[in-house]
C-alpha cells in the first residue's frame, strides 16, 4: 500500500469510526444522549482507535476492527467520566467537564451506560476471547486508578505502585487495542505477543510522558499551570526520584500539596538539578525502544511504520 | 424433589454463593479489597441470586448457575456502590455506606472493579446470548437510573417515565436472573419467556412496594424516616397520583423538598384519603398476579413453588 493509500485508509476508518460512535452511544433518555454528545463532539485523539486500526491493518484485513476500536474508546470514555469526579478536573479534552453541568451523579451513570454499550459491541463481535481480555483490561484499569488513589491517602509511595498505576490506567488499553486486533485476526502466537507488548510499552511510555509534562511541561503546551498531579499528592516518576534524593523539603511539599507560592518551581528545579528529569527521559525512552523492538515480528508494512513513528512522538514531546 | 431436599438445596446453593463471592471479588490492591469485603459481609438478601438459582432448578440441572447468580449480583452490587454517592444514603443494607469512608471516587471505582468482575464470569461461562442480555439489562439500568434523575431535574412526571424508572433500576436484573437460567439451560423459547417474565412483573412488583414503603411505611420497618423519596425530589407512583388529585398542595411539598414539618405526614394523610395508596396496592397485586400466571408455562415443582411464594410475599408487606 502507498503511503497516500494509507493515509487515506486511516482517515476513513477514522471517519467510520466517529459515525459508528455517535450511533452506538445513542440513547432516548436526554441527559444521556447529552452526555454522550458532548463525548462525541470532544473528540481527542482517539489514539486506541488508531492502535486498533494500525494493529489490524498491519495483519491485513482483520474482522471487526471498528467494533473493536470502539468497544476499547468507550472504556477510556466511561474512566474519564468516572474521573472527572475523582481528579475534580478543570477540564477534559478542552471542554467543560460533563459532571460540572449534570452533576456527578448523571457522569457516573452516563458512563455505565457507556459500558454497557461497550458489552453490547463484544457480543456482536462475538469472540469470547476479547471478552475476556477487555474483562481484564477494565480490572487493571479499575485497581490501577483505585491504587493512584490508595497511594496518595497511604502515602505509600513506591516505583512498583507507579509502574502498576501507569500500566493500569493507560497501558492495559492500548495493550487490549493492539493485542485485540491480533485475536481477531487469528493471528499466530508471537504476532499475538509482539502486539500485545508493543501496546504495553508504549501506553506506558505515553502514559509516563503525560506525568513528565505535567510537571516540566509549559503551561502554554499544557493547556492548563504545571505541577496538577502535584496538587493532587499524586506521586510520579519524577517526582518518586525527587523523594529520595530531597525527603525532607520533597515531603514536606507534598504533604501540602505543592499549596505554597514557589513550590512547583521548586521541584522543577531539583528535578533538572538532581538528573532526576533526565532519569525519567531515559526511562521513557527505553520503553519506547522496547515498544519499537516488538514490531520485528511484524512484516513490513505502512502500518508498522507508523506504529514505529507513533512511538517515536512520545520521545520527540519530551526532549 | 422434596420440601426439606428443595430448602437444603437452596441453602447450600447460597452458601456456595457466597464463598465463590468472595473469592470473585478479590483484590490485591487493598482499598478494592476493604470496600469489596463490606460489600460481601454486608450480605443482604440475595434476591437476584435466589431467583437464577429458582428459575435453574425449575428447568432442572443448568449448568454455570453459580457464575449467572454472580454476574447478575455484581451489577446490582456495582450499581448500589454508585447510587450510594447520588442518593447521598444514609445507609444501605444497614453497613455505613462505602463512601463515607473511602471517599466517591474509590466507591466508583469499586463498582467498576466489580463490572469488570462480572464481565470474566461471563467469558468463564462462555454464552454469548447472555453476554448480550447483561448488556441489555446494564444498559435499562444506567438509562433508567438517569432517567429518574432527569425527572427530578426537569419536574417530568409521569406513569410512563416512573415504569421505565422500576424496570430499568430494578426489573431489568431480576428478568436477567431468570432468563438468564432459561438461556444456559437450553429451555424452549415458550419457557424462556414465561422466566423473562415472571422476573420482570416480579420486579416492577418488587420495586413498586419498595416505593410504596417509602412513604406509607412505618420508620421501624424501613430502618429510616419515612418519607426518603419526596426529600430527593422522587416521584413514585403514589407520589404521581397525589399529584394529579391535589397539584398545588402536593407540587409545593415537592418543590421544597419535604422539608417542612408534617409533609411527609400531610402526603400519607391524602394518599389514605384520596385512595392512592390503595390503588398502588392494587397495581403490585396485578403485577404478581402477571407474575404467577406466567408460571404455568412450567412443570410443577418445588420451585416453582417457591417462585410463587415469592412474588404473593411482595402483596403480604404492603397490605
Amino acid at each position: 500500500m502507498s503511503v497516500k493509500d494509507f493515509t487515506q485508509s486511516l482517515d476513513s476508518f477514522l471517519i467510520a469510526f466517529e459515525e459508528r460512535l455517535r450511533q452506538v452511544v445513542k440513547s432516548d433518555v436526554e441527559f444521556v444522549q447529552l452526555i454522550e454528545e458532548d463525548l462525541v463532539t470532544a473528540g481527542g485523539k482517539r489514539v486506541r482507535p488508531r492502535l486498533a486500526f494500525l494493529a489490524s491493518s498491519a495483519l491485513g484485513e482483520v474482522p471487526h476492527t471498528v467494533e473493536l476500536a470502539l468497544a476499547v474508546e468507550l472504556i477510556h470514555s466511561a474512566a474519564l467520566l468516572h474521573d472527572d469526579l475523582i481528579d475534580d478536573a478543570e477540564t477534559r479534552r478542552g471542554k467543560e467537564a460533563a459532571f460540572r453541568k449534570y452533576g456527578n451523579a448523571v457522569s457516573v451513570l452516563a458512563g455505565d451506560y457507556l459500558l454497557s454499550r461497550q458489552m453490547a459491541l463484544l457480543a456482536q463481535i462475538g469472540n469470547m476471547e476479547l471478552v475476556a481480555m477487555c474483562a481484564q483490561a477494565a480490572r487493571m484499569l479499575s485497581e490501577g486508578e483505585v491504587l493512584q488513589f490508595q497511594m496518595v491517602a497511604l502515602a505509600d509511595y513506591s516505583l512498583e505502585n507507579y509502574e502498576r498505576i501507569i500500566h493500569g490506567k493507560t497501558a492495559s488499553l492500548m495493550q487490549l487495542a493492539c493485542e485485540g486486533a491480533a485475536v481477531l485476526g487469528g493471528a499466530p502466537n508471537v504476532v499475538r505477543e509482539a502486539l500485545a507488548q508493543f501496546g504495553a510499552r508504549y501506553g506506558q511510555a505515553f502514559q509516563m510522558r503525560d506525568d513528565y509534562l505535567d510537571l516540566m511541561g509549559s503551561s502554554e503546551v499544557l493547556g492548563k499551570p504545571a505541577g496538577g498531579d502535584v496538587r493532587e499528592g499524586k506521586v510520579t516518576r519524577i517526582t518518586l526520584r525527587l523523594l529520595e534524593t530531597y525527603p525532607g523539603e520533597v515531603e514536606d511539599i507534598f504533604k501540602r500539596h505543592g499549596a505554597q507560592k514557589g513550590d512547583i518551581e521548586r521541584l522543577r528545579e531539583l528535578a533538572v538539578q538532581s538528573g532526576a528529569d533526565q532519569d525519567v527521559i531515559q526511562a521513557i525512552a527505553q520503553r519506547v525502544e522496547q515498544a519499537i523492538a516488538t514490531l520485528r515480528a511484524l512484516p513490513y508494512s505502512a502500518s508498522r511504520d507508523e506504529l514505529e513513528a507513533l512511538a517515536k512522538r512520545e520521545l520527540v514531546r519530551v526532549s
